[in-house]
Parts: structure tokens; sequence; C-alpha cells
């Protein structure tokens, strides 16, 4: 097994969080025990097992079981707990601590393989977004994503932080504090202010608008 | 070509009637003959794709086309004589004869790669679960999965018995059929006997209920 | 950089083109800014993505961060001039030359690789479907291959054509030539003839029409 750098507990910890986020979401469907294993677990690996097989890295948690173990504890805990806390915020909030760590270890991960910057940027958002898109599918929800809010764009603006400050020479912990603090930001700002993009709208609405 | 074992006359078997619980579902959907053959391909292929690419391992299909042949053979008979049977009962037997040999297999494969116990286990269910999963989100159903029944859980029972039994050095064959008559058995009782799972309740439902 | 020869540049038009068909649909959704270049990039890279891995190729747009570009360029330009244009239209052409240009690139990559010629079909039309089942199961919408038209039926006369006719030793421009035409023709008279194939019937429906 590879020593456990920085990069990998982070990894962990954001495989947990969204793995939570997969867990109210299977709560809110009322799903039993079965399922919610299921989607808990897809949705923590979802992202990272994409980026992986994309950049033609072995699987990360292929090689390490420990990963599927956090996510069957987080399932089996929530499965417990979850009705003592407010699922749709639960929900909103682990879900944006995992985009800004997916974000930022995506990116890293891929910058590491020697992959250029715009490509590392792709890599921060697809592994910030699959696990959700898949769980929101699985649900049989519109995803996140969907929903006019700033999201895959917060994933990009914190994945590109990292690639900027690394283009920049600075160390490893910075680039990923600041990364996922920028991604972080964005989406809380855009969850708690309701913010939202510029909206495509077709000509009839202009004129109407 | 590779010489062909137990393991992988059980995976054609299992691709075979796999293919057929999507053709019956595209029947259900009263879908054109090249929906059909779409459907039916995947449906069959699905599971086992993920679980090749995944474990790094060259796409079982691509190396064998015979697989590919089955699965058109499948859609275009069935395409003729699937009006003839019950298309509900007929598509959740096939899918639990599907769901038996995959997890043996797919766990099976695991194991020959030198994957953990662990993973071996969550490779039968993955193979065992995504064909479906693709069949019914491609059917715009709600995917078996969460319909409240004993699903994962029969695959992971089939798996894991395979896994335990292989680290008693039992020989393959017997690990197959018992693997598979766990699976088999979890998954049909649970389809006679509308067995279910503990179920998440949110609160207000527990005060309820 | 590997050079870029002819199946390259037809494979970066197949891109855009999909791309912009993955636009027209964000369009259609009003979705914002994100979804807008999320939709158009999945739908431009996602059929060739799932070859690549399959194939056990590095994916294309890995090496080549052009094609993400390209993408992303079609996005931003189409979200300001979608309007102009009868979008159910645009999607239903854009969708069709993609069709045909990714069942010949497909098939033509996998003959390279050394696939038998059934599995170089089977690959011709999976790049050229996936990326649209994609961008339609993102949208919510149902996916344009089951609305009952000839659509994965004219990718397989397409890449059919490309491997009979490399079998009889023709040239390459040749072959993506004809390959092309003939699935190009196939799908766009199904779309201005309203074309469909026998669709499987209920014995109910059967004995009532």
């Amino acid at each position: 097994m590879p020593s456990f750098g920085l990069v990998h507990w982070l990894d962990l910890v954001a495989v947990a969080v969204a793995a939570a986020s997969g867990a109210f979401a299977a709560a809110r469907k009322e799903m039993d025990i079965g399922g919610f294993l299921f989607v808990t677990t897809v949705t923590g690996i979802g992202g990272g097992t994409f980026r992986d097989v994309i950049l033609d890295r072995p699987v990360f948690w292929v090689a390490r079981p420990d990963y599927i173990v956090v996510c069957l504890s987080v399932a089996v805990v929530l499965f417990f707990v979850a009705h003592r806390v407010e699922q749709r915020r639960a929900l909103l909030w682990a879900d944006a601590v995992a985009l800004g760590l997916f974000s930022v270890v995506g990116a890293e991960i891929a910058l590491d393989t020697g992959a250029p910057a715009l490509i590392a940027i792709v890599m921060g958002v697809m592994t910030a977004t699959f696990g959700g898109i898949i769980r929101d599918v699985l649900c049989a929800e519109v995803p996140l994503i969907f929903r006019r809010e700033v999201y895959a764009t917060a994933a990009a603006a914190g994945a590109a932080t990292l690639v900027a400050l690394d283009a920049l020479g600075l160390g490893r912990p910075v680039i990923l504090l600041a990364g996922f603090a920028v991604a972080f930001s964005v989406r809380g700002l855009a969850v708690a202010l309701r913010l939202s993009l510029p909206v495509y709208r077709r000509p009839g609405e202009r004129s109407g608008g």
C-alpha cells in the first residue's frame, strides 16, 4: 500500500462527507438499509472513481479498502441518527464541504499525473460533481447542479485557484487550503444568500421580462 | 483468446439472463427493435463492464465478441416471443437469476486479481446490480434496487458466502454454487414472500406509526 | 502529443457538433451558464470517453486539451446566440451530424486497436449514442434514442458500412466518408420523414390493432 500523505487524508475526509450527503438523500427518500448502504457508498466514491478511470490510475478504493469501510460506517450511523438533524440543510452543507475538498484533491491528483492545467481543473470539477449527480439520479431528484445554483462553478473556482497557486510555486498545504477555501466560500455563499448565475432565457421571455 | 473455464461459462449464462431481463423491460416499454437491441445488450454487459474497468482488466466482451452475439440474439428472439410470457414476473425471475450468477462471478474475478475480501464483495454487488440499474434508468423506471426489496443485500450475501468459503480453502465449483444458492435464495424469497428490510422513517412518521 | 490525422480532425468536429447539441438542450431547459458549460462539455466528450475507457486507450481529451477548449467555446457562444435559431430542429440536426461522425470515428478507432468487426460496430454505436443519452438523462428528457425513431440503427448502419468497406481494402478517407453518408442519411431521412422501426406491442394491443 502506498503511504498516506496530506492529499489522501483530505480525500478520505471528502469521501466520508460526500457519503454523508448520500445518506441524508437516502434518508429523505426513506430507503431501506440496503438502499441506504448502496447510495451512501456510491455517492462517496463515485466522483473519484470516474477521475481515476479517466486518468488511467488504479481506482483509489480498490487499492485501499478503508474507503469502503468509511462509507459503510457513515451509512450505518446515519441510518440511526439522521432523523436528529434537519436533513435538507445537512445535505446542502455536507455537499458543499465535499464539493470543496474534492475540487482541490481532484485537481492536485491530476497535476501529479502530469496533466495540463485545464485538464486538472476539469478533473477537480468532475471529482466534485459526479458523486452528487449519481446520488441525485439514483434518488430520482433533479441534480443539485441544475437547480440554478452556483455549483460546478464553485468547484471550478477552487480547482483553478489551486492550479494557479501551484504554478506560482507555493507549497502543497497552502494551495490545497486556499483552493478549498475558495470553492467552499463560493458554494457556501451561494447556498446562504441564494445567489444564482445568469440563466439562459428564451426569446419570448426576454421581451416579457 | 483465453481458454474458457467454469467462471467464464457462468459469466456467459449470467449475461444472457441479464440480457433477457433487459428485453422484458424493453417489451414492457413497447420499444422499437433498435431500442430493444440497445437496452438488452447494455443490461447484459453493463455490470461486468464496470467491474472490469474498475479492476483495470481488459473489458470481457471486447476480448470475446460472443457476449455481444448472445445479447443481440436474446433481444431478437424475445422481440418476437416476449408476449407469450407474463413479463412482470419473467423480469423479476430473470433478474434474480442474473443477480445470483453475477454476484459470485464478480467476486471470484476480483479475488483472482488479488483484491482483498471486502473489495471482492463490493465487486460482486456491483456486477450484480449495475446492469439492472442502467436498464431501469434507461427505461425511466425506479430502479428495482430501490423498491424496498431485498436486492443489493442478496448480492452481498452471495458474494460474502463465496469469499468466506474461498478463505476456508474450498474448491471453485463448490464456492460458486454455494454463493449462487445463497444470493438466489435470498432474492427469490424476498420476491416470493414480499420480504423487506427495515426502512428509514422520518421522525414525524415514527410517532405516527 | 500525437500528430493529428484525418480521424482526429473528424473526431474534433464530431465533438464540437455534439457539444452544440448539448448546448441546444441546455438552452431549452433554460439552464444557467454553469449548467450550460457542464452539459455542453459532457455531451461533447461523453461518447468518446466511454469508447476510450472500454478499449483501454488513453482518454482522448486528457491527452489533448483542445477538445475541452472547443466544448467550452461552443457553450459560451451558444449561450448568447442559441435564441436566434429554432432550438428543437437545431438540436435534431446537430445530433444527426454528430451521430454520423461519431459512428465512423468510433468504429475506425476500434479497428485501429485490432478489435474484431462486431466490436468495432458496437464501438461506433456506443461513441455515437452515449453522449446524447447522458445529455438527455441530465436534462431529464426521455433519451432521443427511445423516442421510437431510427437512431442507434443509423449509427450501426454507418459503422457497419465502414467496417465492410475496410474489409474490402478501400482507403481510409473513402470508408469514413461512405460510413458517415450512410449513418447521416438514415438518421436524416428518419427525422425528415418521421420514419420508425417495428415496435414491440403487447398481446392485448395486437388484437386491438
